[in-house]
């Protein structure tokens, strides 16, 4: 692989002094070099492979940094960072202490804005554009947003509060490449279709070309291009509805379209929208036959492609939790399950299948998923919410006033609860015990392995009321599954091991490494379950029973699971040293679960340190904490 | 006032009976009753005037209870109370066992779902429809949403996932009085101006009475008004884009255009959206000139209309909000206010007339005014976000992803913390400490009387980061307001009394009361000032010399700021007894927050009485806790 043009960029300075007729050969390096790197390291690969061709365009043609790019979700921006600066660290992309797989404000000057989850982008920089207003400052600001996250609530938002604010320089770029993670849906996408569809389309790749052939007087061209547009093609897109000049579509990967639709663009003030169609896993046509296979690949021979590797012997929570949804779907007709655009992350894939009629892909939309839960609730459907963790904040408020409040009978699945590794802070699912077990009505289970979350699963399910199970990223500790639908009882833990002096009380998967602990300290452990109800009797038992409480949980310790313990113990009275295990109070880098958590203090040998620490000799604890 | 009409109406059941030409009288004395009844017990106004034809409307077509009705926000819904057999409740409405101000299933079968916060209804009808659609039971499911609320992401959402549902039967009406409580923001609202304006509007009058003058074959003819609409009036509007079957403007006043609509529109199954034009306090020229005055006013005599009164001598907090924001302002020119559509409420009128280019009503929109704060406060802005406790719920991931981890400089000044009184449990802001303190780099400051809110906000303010300064509704103890903009310590907070045996600690302004249950117990009492950071050094001084610690705040106890005294307690190895005192672990209906308060024990008396049952003779705490 050639690499001569690419060699030549270390900043986008030097892309802006290239010849036009040079870019193509760099983008055709770049993409090269993108699929060569991410099928060393892993990362989003589909994406990156689509931005090629806009990402050289966008600094080739506008002045970054000083011009301000936010690229949406941010997965996309590969191609951006090697072409800042950031080639050579991509070798360890996503790595713990290498650079981040999405944009970054703390990583390069020219990422402008930190993404990571879905449709912030046209917000930021619309405040951004307002502050240079402000400032007196002359600068672009480039929203890149795809077609996906361009279906959310926030983004909607974002335009229509944009549509009238006077003054401002904002260029929206829509990614159109008809394909979220999951495959589209939403009235929108069906509506950008018709948009690229048939003499449409052809007529304004006729307009790419015929902006080509023209350059000066800019301005005054563009006005007349815009007004044929307007008047002939098509008599006023949904985003003109909201103030938005709209161009395109054009082909967002041809750089003669690109480069000077992006020119023309630059000079005209005011709300620019241009409408590119790009295709996910271009010029790798194993990514372009399955953009989702290619969407986050882990390390793969790029020659060969993916293989289909003999499945793991241990099965992920996602997993469990899909096997769980399709066994119990086909006892109870009343089951609808929801996603909010992440059919195959959250495991969903059978269940569409099997019962494509109770499925539910609302698209990038969590908050709309939940209250449509809530209503289908109100009509006697047992809806179950597939989500993460870190997407549940989307919908925070609608879980408390649409779901909790009316006592509505809603499941939550949430996945990537706790560290979720190679997403790193933006993904973290470390809050949910604190911001869940606030609210009235609520039921928090923490399973400790796969056949507790199916337990838990089918408990919290059969629970008639709000209810949320959260699991973590990746595989558990290799327990043996029942396959039946058995409940257990709502608010009760169980003791794992019978020891003495110390009282573990865990709350999730982190057992498995307080089960190590506890039997280097000869301590007893206890598997609570549920974090609320929170199992009283239990906990009374065991403080009576011992000189000291340890609690441990994958969640923010402030407001978490061991302070739900504490306030029990202050309020029955109980006066007993209590240490509390779990995250602490920063935002946690990308890097490798079982690493991260290690460096945490979070594995057996960390806890059994943690516990000696504060309790050096657990015969003696009353007179060490006294 | 004649009711004669009013009085035959038990259930909307007697209103199907009345003939067609007695509606326009029913409207009439219904205004009258709406307007009595509000100006006696104080209560939303303008919003109910607005939709009594449009209720009396639904209620007469439609075969309500069978047939759901959800009302968007909902502070509209009084003329539906009264027909549905709640009109002698409306004598207490809103006050302590009497019944809401908001839709609220447990109170009437008709009110499908309850409403509050805005934009839901779409999400919840949608979501009822498709449990009917799978149930096989036919029904018509209605969201009736104002212009402001259409403007937020959450309806678009639900339109979008809506528009490529099939065989499902959902009517939106869109009521547009081009005023939300605010008046109008963003593009949408142009939007639908141009669509009332001209030809386009008086054509589509005429379309009304075209409908007026035809019945039968419904569906034939619906269809052909459609085509015609499509075809001559409007190429199609935005709602039709994303999959409605678009029919209006209509006159939201006229029962004969009314009627006869929703009539055709009930034959029509579907998506179907319907444009109705009404005006907010319609038939009281008072509120009609003022419709922002009388949206919620107090009591009143409607024959003379709200009386200036002599300002109260206390101010509220939100005025000193608005005043410590015009101050800070006219010195910082960094300064940018934002509001998501809450301009009186959340007291920047005064900022708005004085500094308009740094004001900005981003519309009812909390997801991106949170996020658009972020991209201004990227650009050396100070952006501060005046919001309810409980509508931050609505922008919790845009605060923790794009705020927080980035650690930008972004102030939010928290109204309406704690109980909010006539509002209810919709409107509690109970939960945001909890659900704030447990994200890394937050600021979270509880003043504890109006000098404290002023003192804390420049505090927050100047602080280079993530703030929050957290207020309840009304007004404070009458404490003296110093002028400057002096701050203090974060993280630091203060001894108001030295006492012996009991240390409270007070988090906001529960501590007048705490004041008055320490001084008869002769304990010691601090001002805390933060949750976080939390002041562990005068904590730890505090429990050294102290033989109990009591934590009082007006915020839920599970996760709340007594939890993060105990978390630290037990971090530091400290072992005494704790008393937290603060909400409990329910949702807490309307009612004066004085008398709720009291009813929780969170009074002077009721803290003195708590903390003499836990900690029976202070002087010998230890023995009685041990």
């Amino acid at each position: 692989m050639t690499t001569e043009i690419l060699d030549r960029i270390q900043t986008p300075a030097d892309l802006r002094q290239l010849d036009r007729r040079e870019l193509k050969g760099l983008a055709q390096e770049l993409r090269g070099f993108v699929l060569e790197s991410v099928s060393k390291t892993g990362g989003h690969l589909s994406s990156n492979l689509g931005t090629i061709e806009l990402t050289v365009a966008l600094h080739h043609v506008y002045d970054t940094p000083h011009d301000r790019i936010v690229w949406d979700v941010g997965h996309q921006s590969y191609p951006h960072k090697i072409l800042t600066g950031r080639r050579a660290g991509m070798a360890q992309l996503r790595q713990a202490g290498g650079i981040s797989g999405f944009p970054k404000r703390s990583e390069s000057e020219y990422d402008a804005f930190g993404t990571a989850h879905s449709s912030t982008s046209i917000s930021a920089a619309l405040g951004m554009a307002v502050a240079s207003r402000n400032a007196g400052v002359h600068r672009q600001h480039i929203a890149v947003i795809g077609d996906g996250a361009m279906s959310a609530g926030m983004a909607f938002e974002a335009m229509n509060n944009a549509g009238v604010t006077p003054d401002i320089n904002l260029l929206v770029v829509l990614n159109d490449n008809d394909m979220s993670i999951s495959p589209p849906v939403g009235a929108m996408n069906r509506y950008l279709a018709r948009l690229m569809s048939g003499q449409f389309y052809a007529t304004a790749k006729n307009m790419g070309r015929a902006v080509l052939q023209h350059v000066p007087p800019v301005l005054e061209f563009a006005r007349r291009i815009e007004g044929h547009a307007k008047g002939i093609v098509t008599p006023a897109t949904l985003f003109e509805e909201l103030g938005f000049n709209y161009v395109g579509p054009i082909d967002g990967h041809d750089l003669d379209a690109l480069v000077p639709t992006l020119q023309n663009l630059k000079a005209l003030p005011g709300l620019q929208f241009l409408h590119v169609v790009t295709r996910k896993g271009q010029g790798y046509k194993l990514a372009e036959a399955d953009p989702v296979l290619y969407h986050g690949p882990g390390k793969f021979d790029p020659a060969v492609g993916i293989q289909q590797g003999k499945p793991s012997s241990r099965k992920t929570f996602t997993q469990i939790f899909g096997q769980w949804l399709c066994d119990t779907a086909a006892q109870d007709e009343r089951l609808v399950g929801i996603t909010p655009a992440m059919r195959e992350g959250s495991g969903l894939v059978e269940f569409e299948q099997r019962f494509p009629s109770r499925y539910f892909d609302v698209g990038i939309a969590e908050q709309h998923a939940v209250t449509f839960a809530a209503g289908l609730a109100c009509e006697g459907q047992k809806p179950v919410v597939a989500i993460y963790s870190t997407f549940l904040q989307r919908a925070y408020d609608q879980l408390i006033h649409d779901v909790a409040l009316q006592n509505l009978d809603v499941t939550f699945a949430l996945d990537r609860a706790g560290l979720v590794g190679a997403d790193g802070a933006t993904h973290a699912g470390n809050y949910d015990i604190a911001y869940l077990r606030c609210i009235p009505n609520m039921v928090v289970a923490t399973p400790s392995d796969e056949n507790e979350a199916r337990l838990l699963l089918s408990t919290c399910y059969a629970h008639v009321g709000p209810a949320s199970v959260r699991y973590p990223r990746g595989a558990g500790c290799g327990a043996e599954i029942a396959s039946g639908l058995e409940t257990v009882p709502v608010g009760k833990g169980i003791v794992r091991r019978e020891g003495q002096g110390i009282a573990i009380l865990a709350f999730g998967t982190l057992l498995q490494a307080a089960l190590g602990a506890g039997e280097a300290l000869g301590a007893s452990i206890a598997d609570m379950r549920f974090v609320k109800p929170i199992d009283r009797e239990l906990i009374l038992d065991l403080a009576a029973r011992h000189d000291a409480i340890v609690t441990i949980e994958e969640a923010s310790i402030m407001g978490g699971a061991g302070s739900a313990v504490t306030e029990l113990l202050h309020q029955e009275g109980i006066s007993v040293p209590v240490l509390q295990l779990g995250l602490p109070d920063q935002f946690i880098d990308h890097g490798d679960q079982a690493t991260l958590l290690a460096g945490l203090g979070l594995d057996a040998t960390g806890i059994e340190r943690s516990i000696r620490a504060r309790f050096p000799m657990r015969h003696d604890v009353s007179a060490a904490a006294s």
